[in-house]
């Protein structure tokens, strides 16, 4: 017997048809013996209803008000879901934010857990209920209801786990699993059994939109054991000793571990390159001072110094900041002092991720080598501890992608 | 100055355009330097959605899930006004029944409140700041969220109302206050300025569907003065020390009485006659007792003995009880042992009504008179103390009602 949390995703219950699905399947696990609490998004597109709503009477509203409307997404479908569960003869009730309680600060729009109160639960759970959380939610310190931000229906379900000492915390998407890339761009790409939270954070952060980082931050640190599986995969008795999903867990719970876990890509990509900046001390705060007060999220950076002391700085965006970016660097151009503001958004980034790349040397450079033989030109290059990343030309983006998943070894049969 | 709560039902705040329209009525309210206190249904069609989301998933459905389901729909206005209010400068926070607490008993889809706590939201008023509070619903003992029934939010803002001792609670419709008949069919009906609680009673209960009956009593008990009026008149400065609705008030607040306040009528009644029972003690328990089992609202009964020892058992009903009706009486034809049963479905119930008539003779004989004289036919006759009922034919309501209405002289002009 053990203790999961299942949490299910705004599409996994857009109608009532698959609320009714979603049951069917919480039913089966209830029915493994095992002790089982939900999590649930609102309904698919409730959520941007409501926030439409919002914007709608007033640009600028008051972020509490916005929580108390758009909160109530999550309270309609955990009711539904355990009106539904009733119907299957599963014991279940729906619990909002502030009936748990779950804690945040009082950042409205974007609450951080503070704490959760799992007594109640685990009490109800033991004697064969199952509690049917609303995501996303929370209370602040002053009484008024939280939301923790877009997506934050996985924070909360990795953070329940944690509370409830769970043994899995199951994410049910749209996806059957974990790739080593795209399935649409590499058809012989193989779904990984198990890979790493920081393998999972780097691949998140990088395009896989499988999981909110954020959420895997918190399983890192929590320890909790995330799997992330189809909710429309059909309902099967799993393999004896298999799970069907991709599990995210800690590094020394893999025991052979690949040196490259995946191959991401990101298409949303800018290049801007400030040229003949003086090449002078403080010049990089001069640039990238007013875009972060912009909140203009850069992410590669490479600096390079000319023979006539001036300095070219190369750097990306997502191609929906690069309009505010524009603005703010043209704005900047009598402090910064630069030559010339060239963007290019016909670009695209290309990651290998892997923690075997710690203790494997030649990684980067099979990548180097790789796209060189397919006269792909590389423009920028950036590197973290267990990630190495190339910008390219956005036309050679699948080319690139299946050229590095067989060249890894990644092809699967 | 004076403390007023203002209730906007469903009609009032069915969009986006009609909740900013309600703002700015309260902008107004709140710049003759009263304090507001606001009560909000859910945007109009919200509720049957949900309710039909809870049935379609389960037509025995857990009335707590039910009501964490259908109370989010006034917890969206709520908060959505609450941001329109701020966006025209004026103060607003909205309050959820949890948050107040609104206290309830928790009998679930229908519960009655308890207690209102008022000191918060008394010294935010005291304070410039408009509590916008979702109506409809409450917390029960056990921290879960609970209903009042269909039309509570007009019960919500009597009971809060008499919690913030408020001067006035004015309800926003889609009728411009009480008349003294249904205007579609009398054109030259009056718009009464006040009315008396009893009054209000037996009209709601006769088919004037304007203020829930269960509010009037509430105001009734509470002695809290209600307004009636419309929240689709242009906004205009109120005529001096003239409101622009009904207030429905006690009855020592009405100086000159009149004998007769308005006349109702209801096309929703069906008659059913149980002919040749048995004449003996314990027969109208017989046919009366398995109808309330079954939650059939039984409206005038007459019994009337025959020559023969055996009596004929007439009463109305709703048409839409009428089918259940007969199946209880079918059913209970052993025990009953009645020899026929009849149902008529084309009656009307008129109904003339005024707290004038307990210390005037002759309004009952004046209402039997008029009708005689166009030869409508009087099928059943009840009478309480302020009000004279009588069954006629269906297709004789609107000739009866204005007939009436000329002879109690209430013809305006």
């Amino acid at each position: 017997m053990a203790r999961i949390v299942m949490k299910f995703g705004g599409t996994s219950v857009a109608d009532l048809d698959r609320i009714r699905s979603v049951a069917a399947r919480i039913k089966c696990q209830v029915a493994t013996g095992d002790e089982v609490a939900v999590v649930v998004s609102a309904m698919a597109g409730v959520t941007n209803q409501l926030v439409g709503h919002c914007q709608a009477l007033s640009p600028l509203h008051d972020a509490r008000e916005y929580d108390a409307v758009v909160a109530t997404g999550e309270q309609v479908t955990a009711g539904l879901l355990a009106i539904a569960l009733q119907m299957l003869g599963v014991e279940a009730r729906s619990w909002q934010g502030w009936q748990i309680p779950l804690r945040t600060d009082d950042a409205h729009g974007r609450a951080r857990i503070e704490s959760v109160e799992a007594s109640t639960l685990i009490a109800r759970m033991q004697a064969g209920q199952v509690p049917v959380v609303a995501g996303f939610q929370g209370v602040g310190p002053n009484g008024r209801v939280t939301t923790l931000g877009r997506g934050g229906s996985d924070t909360s379900a990795v953070a329940l786990a944690a509370a409830l000492d769970a043994d899995r915390c199951d994410i049910y998407t749209d996806v059957d699993g974990i790739y080593t890339t795209d399935p649409r761009i590499v058809p012989r790409a193989r779904k990984r059994d198990r890979i790493t939270y920081e393998e999972m954070l780097e691949l998140a952060s990088v395009g896989a939109k499988v999981l909110q980082t954020r959420s895997v931050e918190l399983a890192m640190k929590q320890r909790v054991r995330v799997q992330v599986l189809s909710s429309f995969a059909e309902l099967a008795a799993p393999e004896e000793g298999r799970l069907p999903g991709t599990l995210v867990v800690d590094e020394d719970e893999i025991l052979e571990q690949e040196i490259v876990a995946g191959i991401a890509y990101s298409r949303d990509e800018a290049k801007v390159t400030v040229r003949r900046v003086p090449d002078r001390p403080g010049v990089a705060a001069a640039v990238f001072g007013p875009l972060a007060d912009a909140h203009v999220n850069v992410d590669m950076i490479v600096q390079s110094t000319g023979a006539d002391g001036s300095t070219d700085m190369t750097f990306t965006t997502s191609k929906s900041d690069l309009a505010r970016t524009i603005k703010v660097l043209e704005g900047a151009r009598g402090v910064i002092q630069y030559g010339e503001l060239l963007t290019d958004s016909e670009v695209a980034k290309i990651s290998v991720v892997g923690v075997g790349m710690r203790s494997h040397a030649g990684v980067a450079n099979t990548m180097f080598r790789t796209l060189s033989e397919r006269s792909i030109n590389i423009q920028v290059i950036s590197t973290s501890e267990i990630k190495v990343s190339v910008l390219i030309g956005l036309e050679y983006t699948e080319l690139a992608v299946r050229a590095l998943h067989g060249a890894y070894g990644l092809d699967v049969g």
